[in-house]
């Protein structure tokens, strides 16, 4: 989404990701790399016989790093990341449940000084339809008129 | 710090994680796992030359997925957690700086119901003593009590 | 370069990607996913001591994947990746060598069903400038035109 | 097949390879490490119902590095590896499948100068016995009389 | 285990770890780290035409690589790990087992200088019950009394 | 050294492995994958300041494991690998430390049934000349002669 100038965007504004499928291989490697090894995501036996879902699970943070690559982002464009704000995990992300981006421009501030600040809606949608994360952040970028 | 149930937490109690050395492999890693490869994390040339920070700088996902592995979960514990209330990304983390993760709870909440909701700040830490990340997070987690 | 259809495409047109460093921690990987350990590119010792350039060196293709990495291909576009014409490894990559890659469309086919090939020179470049990898390839796209 | 010097070569002989199955992991592993997360390669549902595989397929580059490693190369033996000749991959590699490099040597050159040029076919063929790939490469390597 | 100083241990004391599922992913990265491409890990042909196993198994460094990551390990504590003494392969790990660590204190021996060496038998279990790997091993830890 | 028959061997032969370097990268990938994520391996501060090294050393497993990979391993040959007798770890290994393997037969036993017992030395030597691991170990594999 990030790949226009401050100006160009308009509140409502929507943006769709393409898809990326979250394999068992997926969450070793995320476990692996974490170093957060809980049982619900590595445990196969754990997960099945003592968890609601009766198998195991992605990371709730494997799946917002997945979901980082799969958004656009273009260096002339994006001055500075400021964060997240509210994030909720809703529905858990299972072994090869395939998951898309789906941004959503709320706010629009002009900094006046050639940045503006956009403030999105972030949804990590699975094939089901259901949604897995849900977010607001906030991203400084740059205007084209970089006077004002 | 999820290692205990409910009622012996209290506000205001801290505590603090092992460390773990951020290094050029974890940013490829991490760059290759999320598919985020944002030149200022994967350009040395560009990371030098066009930016203030004259270095590639560790995705903030990156940080906050090491994060997560440094912290004590017990599966006998913990719940549910809910998600991220605030989070900013502070200070960059660099190739080779060494990050901690420091934990304040902030809020106790009863639910009546043989769970409790812990609402904690959750810190990362540089050897520098400066802050890389800061959020608020919210986890459920069982009582000792399982009748109310 | 793949995001538009066969129309678009005009003879002597270029296209530039972002850049890439290629690090220790690539040819580590590389070597580990490909199974070629040979010693240029795994034996520190080997390869400062036995061999002209004095380092260790990335293999051929570890720099020619991750170039396929660093091309924009649209799946609404491409038919079909025929393969590869005449490719020379021309300039070692070494470690914390930044590389780039830069298409020349050389020759359009129409084949009059809806389709059309495009032949392109492929170079791999360094931040030296120097040309480490070039090639020529044929790839099947689509045309605005189904009819013909 | 190049763990002996030229004069020990002859044209028409031939060299196998042990198995290799690419699995689901090789794929998601390449995908990250290369930076190509073509939908084709990455993308279960797309691959199953927009694609004639109705299924994922692996990178034609996953399978070319993959046979790299499935190689014997002997540094005392090779001088240097030139490149490719024409190179077409006429089967996908699905997930599972088991692949083996199959060589035959095409031409023989002596440089008279101590080394000698060997061109040779190589086949990366499946479990069913259809070939994955096929082209030609030459390589450069040592002789037994350094002399001439 | 070694979560707390020599004076608090005493022979014939146990302790269990959580489990891990060892899957096809962890094979396969195992595979390419270790450069051990041997196909009764990595060809599922071979494995399942030319093996009694009927299927690939994972190597027994793998096992005893994730069963050294399923230890409690605190730095305060261990002096010096010694090594091996005698250790068998009993049972192959087949991909998705779930393995766990059971150790025991075999001897305790107090080296007067304010540690003391413990001798423990480490056994990784599958969800079978089945033993897959059994040894004996010797650390040097830390006494609270550093007099003697 | 396992790519010959049982009459093959003689006691006191030895083979010697080519080299591989010990990255910072190999570090970051064995914590990972083992989950051993002790800080004299992982945390540059700790290392530095709070060990004798004055730097992170590698796991004993890795070197371990990536000896197994410079053996040459025919599966015609191998029948069984019995497991490790007496294994010190000597001399650590350190960031960019080359290590190649040694092996020498101690002692062959005839099994009278087409196989034979191998009992060999293995040792992990640095370029320093140093020996990081040494161990011995048993292998029965088959003899040329099946009825005997």
């Amino acid at each position: 989404m990030f790949d226009k100038k401050f100006e160009h965007f308009s509140v409502g504004e929507t943006w769709i990701s393409r898809g990326r499928t979250i394999t068992e291989a997926d969450i070793v490697m995320f476990s692996a790399f974490s170093g957060d090894w809980y049982p619900l995501h590595t445990d196969k036996e754990y997960a099945e016989k003592q968890t609601p879902f009766k198998q195991r699970i992605a990371h709730g943070m494997l799946v917002l790093s997945a979901a980082t690559g799969l958004q656009k982002m273009d260096p002339e464009i994006i001055v500075a990341f400021y964060g997240v704000e509210k994030l909720r995990f809703i529905t858990p992300t299972f072994i090869n449940d395939t998951i898309h981006v789906e941004m959503k421009v709320l706010d629009l501030q002009d900094k006046q000084n050639g940045t503006g600040v956009v403030t999105f809606e972030e949804k990590v949608v699975k094939q089901t339809g259901e949604t897995a994360i849900i977010g607001t952040f906030k991203v400084l970028i740059n205007k084209e008129n970089k006077e004002g």
